[in-house]
């Protein structure tokens, strides 16, 4: 049986698997950085070696308008023809700056195995992702062919932002087609806790700016005559939120999904309850829409968040001053199926009925970024759960998550596929911080897990994963 | 006729009497800047010589705890014993610093005359209106001795504040004690409108600091779930006043005098009308309280501004931030008989019944100053008005200011005696701005009008200003 045959491997080979890790570890490939621009460069051409070394069909780097994206396409499956879903495997080989370095207990970049974890930048978050994915596959091959077609797309910019990676998925469709995406980026709860994450909310940010006297005036020769501009944005921000947490702005809600009460039973599992919020946020007391639990709020809620205020005079001591602008950084988690530019139109709708004749205003868009939302009973989702089922003995959590990753809204955008969200990091591993780091048992776990994941795929048989045939019962 | 034997005098010895006022300009007392300091010192000193020149029965510097005050007080009038009322004349002989000094047009301390005017620093504010008070003093002491005691306060810290006045009036109550304050700081509407300002406003300035989570949070990780501190501070300060834009303490009104049908006229008398405050302060459209004229709500009713807001995330650009902290600078410009320890307790006990318990909140007082109001129908304000209505020919507007001089308060409070508060500068007079300057025709009515104003409390023979005997029917 070739599944036997694939983890064999992988537990034949772990040593010096987890060597080749330690090699693409070793190159400092700081996005964010000038001088290491060398350094993600090298990253991507090791990872375009590597890909070669897998029996690709192709193998290319491409130029983007910054770091190069790698992208690879494997043979198409057993006896030279794909008939399983094309997968296309998601990853960044840029990593996090180091700072403060004086906190690290070793080299960044010179990777320290110690107990049951592997300490190094990048370890984590998220070469040890693209390395499980990789050698997973590997392992695969190795007990022949697969009726499956891999992609690859590996950015080098995830880290400041992925400035082109929407552009490059736009100019690049056709060689980026396929069924669904993997996207080993988001992680575990535990070790014990195999997740996927399968909903991530949307981001709209703006600017709004009022402005009101000509200049700053004193507020003992114009107050009482002056609409003050900060009363107003004051005034204008409390209209945005009802008595019962909701966001005030006419049409908000009118695209969220309901939540059904199967997905919130799914939701409740989530060890993440009250308390540990509480705690974690150092709040006295949560808050919130009310009707929904905390995770739900987070994972499944929109919101409406005041980021910023600026006005007046904001130094030490007292300046008697009737400020002449007042500026708010506002920002929306959008849940699907809302979407950006129409909460723009919305607020803007909001400003135009509520704004007084006395001040003007204007509301600049900083950011947006849809929401994106996979199918749980999709063929990509049913196939890990199923996978994470027969290594971790335990139907894995499902998880929404509160925060924004573009990667999955472009593909479902550009090229409407759904993307399943997972990895095998874990909430301590200190990715971003000093001492990141990789825990090796969940690691190896995880590899056991996409090589049944891909085997799962295969048995699907199908090239059609939007037909949603689940493979696991228990988690439509 | 003595008036007229002075009147002669200021006449006759115009020149000289002006010179005198440029030698006192040239001391470059600049109470801001260190290195003036000794000429803040000389400035107390060439006072305190120009006093003992006339006739006084005290002369003294006093020190506080930074700038000295000069100190003097009259012989008691006519053979030897006062008849009519103490009067105490306040000033400062400190001045701005003259920065930016390239746009003036000649040396700030070097006194210029051209046209009507003459070009200095603290030519208007306040050394010609020092020099106005003696020099009419001096002309009726040289047509024989008056039947008044005048005391006088010049301090030299007024520019920065008047930190230590307070505490010195406090100190020296029994050397202070008067029947009537005159304070020639407050200027007129224009050369043909002299103005008597009978009331100022006060000052309640408070820093409001919300805290919710313990530290900045990922506004995408825990938004929804947390209570964002800048959003319970727009609530709140939107809470803080009604659709009618009255402020919504409770208890805030309960001591404001309510403005009387009289002197409703009395002030629309102003020049001070929507067009002129809309094209001044640079807005669209004026606000303000319902019920009230622009000039009565800067005037005579209390407002509740905001001076400076700050929470999370200001710089260029979006940070998806949820703030652990929000600010805002809050000041209430405050009306007789309000009191600044009254007002903070109403906002405090208003922030107990509103911030939810999702935040904890801190209003720290920064600033307090009483208004203060005298009675239009008292000896001085009659003195004074039927004074300026004979060298002008008209009757004085009666003006409320909206801004805050602590003096006027502090007298009221300390020493229990009204002052009168008026002055020869001009609102194009570039106080605080490069070029200052006097309108000397404007000065020497002013003078004149002094001269009557004493005389006119001499006539009215009374110890007791309080009584409020009035010298013109028309302005009761």
């Amino acid at each position: 049986m070739e599944r036997k045959k694939a983890l064999q491997y992988f537990n034949d080979n772990r040593e010096s698997l987890l060597e080749k890790l330690e090699e693409l570890i070793r190159i400092p490939s700081i996005s964010t950085e000038a001088q290491h621009r060398g350094d993600v460069g090298r990253a991507a051409e090791w990872l375009a070696d590597y890909l070669r070394a897998l029996d690709m069909e192709t193998v290319e780097i491409l130029a983007t308008g910054g770091a190069p994206v790698v992208y690879g396409c494997s043979k198409s499956g057993a006896s030279g023809q794909a008939v399983g879903p094309t997968v296309l495997i998601y990853g960044h080989y840029d990593v996090q700056p180091v700072d403060p370095l004086e906190e690290w207990e070793g080299d960044p970049f010179e990777p320290r195995r110690q107990g049951d974890h592997l300490y190094a930048r990048g370890a984590s978050d998220m070469k040890g992702q693209i390395m499980a994915a990789l050698i997973s596959l590997q392992a695969a091959q190795s007990a022949g062919d697969l009726p499956i077609r891999f992609k690859f797309l590996f950015e080098g910019e995830e880290e400041i932002g992925s400035p082109n990676l929407y552009r490059f998925i736009e100019e690049h469709r056709e060689l980026l087609a396929c069924d669904l995406c993997l996207n080993p980026d988001t992680g575990m709860l535990g070790p014990e806790l195999p997740t996927i994450t399968y909903a991530l909310r949307g981001l709209a940010y703006f600017e709004l700016r009022l402005r009101g006297p000509s200049q700053d005036l004193h507020s003992g020769s114009f107050g009482g005559a002056v609409h003050n501009p900060a009363q107003v944005l004051c005034e204008l921000i409390a209209g945005l939120h009802d008595p019962d947490g909701r966001v005030a702005v006419p049409g908000f809600y009118d695209r969220v999904r309901d939540l059904e009460e199967e997905e919130r039973r799914e939701l409740a599992r989530l060890p993440v309850d009250e308390v540990f919020l509480t705690k974690t946020a150092g709040v006295k007391k949560l808050w919130g829409e009310r009707g929904y639990t905390p995770v739900e709020r987070i994972g499944a809620r929109p919101t409406l968040e005041v980021n910023g205020l600026l006005s007046g005079f904001t130094g030490e001591g007292s300046k008697t001053v009737l400020p002449a602008t007042a500026m708010a950084k506002l920002s929306c988690r959008l849940v699907a199926d809302q979407k950006p530019e129409e909460v723009k139109r919305q607020l803007e709708q909001v400003l135009r009925d509520r704004v007084p004749d006395t001040v003007s205003w204007e509301l600049i868009p900083l950011a947006g970024s849809p929401p994106v939302q996979s199918r749980r009973d999709s063929l990509g989702v049913s196939a890990l759960s199923a996978a994470f089922e027969r290594v971790w003995g335990k139907r894995p959590l499902f998880r929404r998550e509160g925060g924004t990753v573009p990667i999955g809204a472009y593909l479902q955008e550009l090229l409407g596929v759904d993307s399943v969200q997972t990895g095998f990091s874990l909430p301590d591993d200190n990715a971003h911080s000093p001492n990141e780091k990789l825990h090796l048992p969940t690691w190896s776990r995880g590899i056991e897990g996409l090589i049944h994941f891909y085997y799962n795929l295969s048995d699907s048989g199908a090239g059609d994963p939007q037909g949603g045939r689940s493979l696991n019962g228990e988690d439509k």
